[in-house]
């Protein structure tokens, strides 16, 4: 039975279809407190004090916590320490001390009975602040008053390989832009929670809802709360989407389990829409002056882009990964001769950022596709063929680019990137015509065309164990976590592959620190390539000692067996063990086990990797622009994507239409804004826009396998984020096309009033 | 720093003296239902009709079920098969089905909101029956009306050998008696509890407070509900006391998961004390026919028993265990030439019987021990003299007794049984003047001893894990169970002395199925000689590992290092490496792994052995006669006992001190009395006579270790049962003595009333 390929019902969905899923709120302990966080109400000010004698009072309140209670508790440390930089005088405390630096930051917390008195309590805490002037704009908050003693730069970098001065001295045209991402991020449909409850007797401390990174989370609370790591047991729970913001450690992750530990009560916390719109990481604010430097044929002969990385008001665990990755992928597919990136990291009175889904590839994307559209207008070259002409041909992958991204070499692994920008194009052909026939009605309708690099599957390595047992069923611990993304079906399909089983018959458990105590985690695309290779190895080490074992049992040389449907079979019908056969006989005591051979059919693997591995594609808009109000449609949407191979391409095209759908609410409605005192105004769904279905159209995809990994055994590269990493590019492309402007967009996104802006009627 | 052998207090004392244990009734889970039995209020009747309806109707009552709802379960299994006797036709269904047979017996089960109303509505299940007539004496049951349609005799068991019937006719004395051993079991501080629940999103179901053998209830749970064995997970809780009866599988262990899982809530179950008394094993209950040859010098020639079994109303998990242990253990640790044991295990309408701490030792050396005085007696030697003579000599040991118990030849491993018959006697020396003073005061003083073996460490086998962390805490996952008796403690000590690290240091789970799913669980003393022996095994295994990962790291020999005090050190001192270092040396990705190394400094390790190993001891007690009352007060009480190896000497004086308080119990008090129509007469703890402080001496213990196991890498024997085997022989011989008895004192407990009627004044 060949379960790789295969479309694969969702293992999950059983579960999930009949309302039986288990999120962080459906944990419920006897005898849990609820806790509130009392959040800054100032974005830049020092606190002056901080009465919680109302809120003590309040009958069911049992404690209030303020920054004095953990003035000796280290601040959240960097997950992701990419560059070397040293950013400690940066890091956000778990409750702030001295000093407010956003609206929303935690500066106190009340524990309470019932999460409504919590919240009752929360309002009664009194905080004093002294306004110290809010710093918001990135740009000149390099020169602001400082929000940090080491002031407001936490880091530059500078990425990039040849002579970019010579290459732009010998342009024929040099085409430059200003562009603006819009700050924006995730908005899961289940908003983060954690409930945690000590033992006091054993010292042991278990934990549901870190559903990303749990092992990291293990270690980091270990540290602060001064336990060993094995005392702590985090359990991942099923997760309404991550996308990046969910799982980190946030304030929360300490204050719930230090408090549980504290009042030797379980602690638990569930975050609301308004909560998380402030608390959970932003993401994607940057300001790009992107130029590029073409021969008169249209070669590309440098590309150079100054970025403004607003991170907001600390630097949280993702550290200055998301404007390295920038950098670092903003070459993208292309063959870029030289190259010059800059990026200063910034902080403002905001909410500090992190990644959201293709960090750093869906800003990069957007300002290098959308200036080839601007170049490829100068240069009178047509858009498709100025991008033809550039990108990297099949004769050059792998592709070795003078980079190093999140302590990796760049090596382009696989990939014939003409191809599948021919197909992409192809497929798209009739579409030219449908926007002739909007025009020619005089509808404002465009088409916008985007080519992109992805990254995926970050090492260094995964662990997993497989384990098989008497009754034959098969079970897998895995570093990966269940975010919503099919993750338990894949791997049950990678594990059944070499034991020949049904993937049924696999039980995947994610995320669970006492099971799988070096689990990586699910995040950058690489819970396939990286968990579920470690599952494969880990899969063939338990199939072939399976085969060892039977060849004991039946009294014939390995050789003359093999595993095949879950039997392993030998030469005539009646030699033939089932695989329960083969671990009843791994079963303690057996006479079947070699000396010192530990009991069980299990075996663990731990799959490492130097490189990530590099998809790619295409994304194609058809997009309407309403002329009355300057309202954006999308009327029709490509992703065309290379995966290596699709373990389920059911599955892989999800993530890529679902990808789409957060890309249009990038490209187009979601935006965080403060206004001038540093308070947001997108603080609940009536001002943070999100795409509903009505604003989603059926989005086609094309996966192909042109091009599998080398650096992996399932060939597999990650696919988590290929749906979305275009979408600024390629709708933005096609408000320009639909609008005929001669230079860029200028900003994301492409609201309605910012588009009425552009409109040629207000042009004119 | 060595741990074996150290008085190293208590690790779980921590907890459990802080009042922080968590014992079955403290696990609370939100949503659970409460579950009372329904239980026989006749011995033995056919089942007319179980009317639920008005239970059904109070309000809070969730569910009733009845046998109907679980006509097609299969019946409890024997857990402990022994001789290949067919049971079959005996086992206890988990709701009786046509037909009740005991007092107590499981005939319905109503599940509600709150205990309260459960127990409410369990009152108002009416239950109607036609009495069958209650069959209540082992010895008549052979020719009653049937329990069973295949007869109320579930076996016959004969061991034996050599040629009895040669050594009793060559005989100069024979010496008969017929003794009966009463009613009467463990009754452990904390009843028992179960609390299941089932999740129907992932199918798993997780059971708390199955503490003895969660791995096999978890293979006959799983089997009778037709899931995965994987699916579910059986934690171990404190417990408040084991002794035998605790954590087998009884119908309430199918009741509270099945109803868990049908039902889509919590489940939780705790008995109370009057349940206890009639739903738990009874254990002991036998009628021996005993007797012995001798040469004229006081040889022993010869031995014959025959036994009746009184096994109650079905055969539970253990089978014939008890009965066969009696015959095997019967001829203890003397020269028997020649020996018939015959035992028939008979069915009564009473509680089904099963282990209780010492089981078949405690009957089987008051049957011997108190044949042997009237034999010395009758011989006109001295008592000890007579037992000296017929003592095993070391020079014969290790002894091959041609018979074979619970699968395992009889192999009397290590011993110089006289050296410690003439060491307990040496401390006695002064007690002989005491009750010859307190005789010259006219009391009724006497001195009784008895010399017995034990058996402990049965296996086949014990698997546990040993895991260091990076932070250098070692973690066990052991087969074993933590019934009271100290065994994290003494296994933190096994496994930290490989390691070179502080007992404190090292934290023991124990029970868990996930964590270790083929532990053996706690039982038959064979916790620290299996259990230990296969932590032993693995803690090498993972010093082992350390050094070779330190070699690598610190690129010396292995052989120029060595593990001491948790560090690995060579032949300078700044060649050293931290056991957490080694850890850190593991971690997945690390350059120091070898291929396909599994990650985690850890090892699993399965320990096996054919033969159990037999420790011995001596019991004297000096107890004095109430002459008006009959009451009998033990004055003074010696256990010595030979344990091959002490890893915790306290711990072992301390499992002593426990069996002569129950041994007391047994041997005095404790009797579960029936009426004629089978109704129990003990009920509560007024009718069922425990002794407490008052009752119970100060004991005094003598351990010596003089004679290892050589079956065991630790050299231990179990020290679990020897404060209990010999306290009813002990006890009946100085009240014989006390009394001047010619003969034997026919019975135990020696209860007032019964003493009484044993008086000289009573029998002049």
């Amino acid at each position: 039975m060949t379960s790789d390929g295969r479309r694969v019902r969702r293992l999950e969905d059983e579960r999930l279809l009949r309302g039986l899923g288990r999120f962080a709120d459906d944990v419920s302990r006897v005898g849990a407190l609820h806790l509130r966080v009392v959040r800054a109400q100032a974005a830049h000010a020092r606190l002056l004090s901080i009465d919680t004698g109302q809120a003590q009072a309040l009958p069911g309140v049992t404690a209030v916590v303020t920054g004095e209670d953990v003035k000796d508790v280290a601040p959240i440390p960097v997950r992701l320490n990419v560059g070397g930089h040293d950013l400690s005088a940066f890091l956000q405390p778990v409750l702030a001390q001295d000093k407010v630096r956003y609206v929303g930051e935690p500066v106190a917390a009340v524990v309470a009975e019932d999460p409504y008195v919590a919240e009752d309590a929360a309002e009664l805490v009194e905080v004093s602040y002294d306004d110290l002037g809010a710093v918001l704009d990135g740009e000149t908050a390099m020169a602001a008053p400082a929000l940090h003693e080491a002031g407001n730069v936490a880091a530059v970098l500078d990425l990039g390989y040849g002579d970019c001065a010579a290459a732009f001295a010998a342009a024929d045209t040099v085409v430059a832009l200003t562009l603006d991402v819009g700050r924006h991020s995730a908005v899961p449909m289940e908003p983060r929670g954690l409930v945690a409850d000590y033992d006091a007797g054993t010292g042991r401390l278990e934990i549901w809802g870190a559903t990303k990174v749990p092992v990291f989370n293990r270690r980091v609370l270990a540290s602060m709360l001064g336990l060993p790591e094995h005392r702590i047991r985090l359990h991942a729970m099923d997760a309404g989407g991550g996308f990046g913001p969910r799982g980190e450690f946030y304030p929360e992750d300490f204050l719930v389990p230090w408090l549980a530990r504290r009042l030797g009560r379980p602690v638990k916390w569930t975050e609301d829409r308004a909560e998380h719109l402030v608390a959970v990481n932003h993401s994607r604010q940057q300001r790009h002056r992107i130029e590029a430097a073409f021969a008169a044929d249209g070669t590309l002969l440098g590309l150079r882009d100054d970025v403004v990385h607003d991170n907001g008001a600390y630097m949280r665990t993702h550290g200055v990964l998301v404007p390295e990755l920038t950098l670092a992928m903003l070459p993208g597919p292309y063959r870029v001769p030289a190259y010059a990136g800059r990026a200063r990291v910034v902080l403002t009175n905001k909410t500090p950022c992190g990644t959201y889904r293709a960090p750093g590839r869906f800003e990069g994307t957007f300002a290098r596709e959308h200036l080839f559209d601007v170049a490829a207008d100068r240069l009178g070259v047509d858009r498709v063929e100025l991008r033809r002409r550039n990108l990297l041909r099949p004769e050059e992958i792998p592709h070795v680019r003078p980079l190093n991204t999140i302590g990796t070499d760049v090596v382009l692994d696989a990939g014939d990137y003409p191809k599948l920008l021919d197909t992409a194009v192809a497929h798209v052909a009739g579409w030219r015509e449908e926007v002739a026939a909007l025009r020619a009605e005089g509808r404002l309708a465009g088409l916008g065309l985007a080519v992109f690099l992805e990254k995926s599957g970050l090492g260094p390595h995964d662990t997993a164990d497989v384990l098989v047992g008497a009754d034959g069923t098969v079970r897998v611990h895995s570093g990966g976590t269940s975010l919503g993304q099919g993750i338990e079906t894949v791997l049950a399909q990678i594990a059944a592959e070499p034991l020949g089983v049904d993937p049924r018959a696999v039980e995947v458990v994610n995320g669970d620190t006492e099971l799988q105590p070096f689990g990586g985690g699910s995040w950058a695309s690489r819970s396939t390539v990286v968990s579920g290779s470690a599952v494969r190895l880990a899969a063939e080490a338990v199939a072939g000692r399976a085969v060892r074992v039977a060849a004991r049992v039946l009294g014939v040389p390995e050789s003359e067996l093999r595993l095949a449907d879950g039997v392993i079979v030998g030469a005539t019908p009646d030699v033939r063990l089932t695989l329960g056969e083969a671990a009843a006989a791994c079963a303690p005591g057996s006479p079947h086990l070699a000396a010192d051979e530990p009991a069980g059919l299990s075996a663990r693997r731990t799959f490492e990797v130097e490189h990530m591995t590099y998809p790619y594609g295409v994304h194609v808009a058809l997009a309407e622009v309403d002329q009355g109000t300057g309202g954006v449609r999308v009327r029709r949407y490509l992703v065309a994507y290379e995966v290596g191979r699709a373990i389920n391409p059911t599955l892989v095209e999800g993530q890529l239409v679902g990808g789409v759908a957060q890309g249009i609410g990038g490209a187009l409605m979601e935006e965080f804004r403060y206004d001038d005192n540093g308070q947001p105004l997108a603080a609940t769904f009536m001002d943070y826009l999100v795409p509903t279905a009505a604003e989603t159209p059926r989005v086609e995809t094309i996966v192909t396998e042109d091009a599998p990994s080398p650096d992996n055994p399932l060939g597999v590269k990650g696919a988590g984020e290929g749906g979305l990493s275009a979408a600024g590019a390629a709708i933005a492309n096609a408000v320009r096309d639909a609008l005929g402007l001669p230079g860029g967009v200028g900003a994301l996104p492409l609201s309605a009033s910012r588009v009425i802006e552009l409109l040629p009627s207000h042009v004119s």
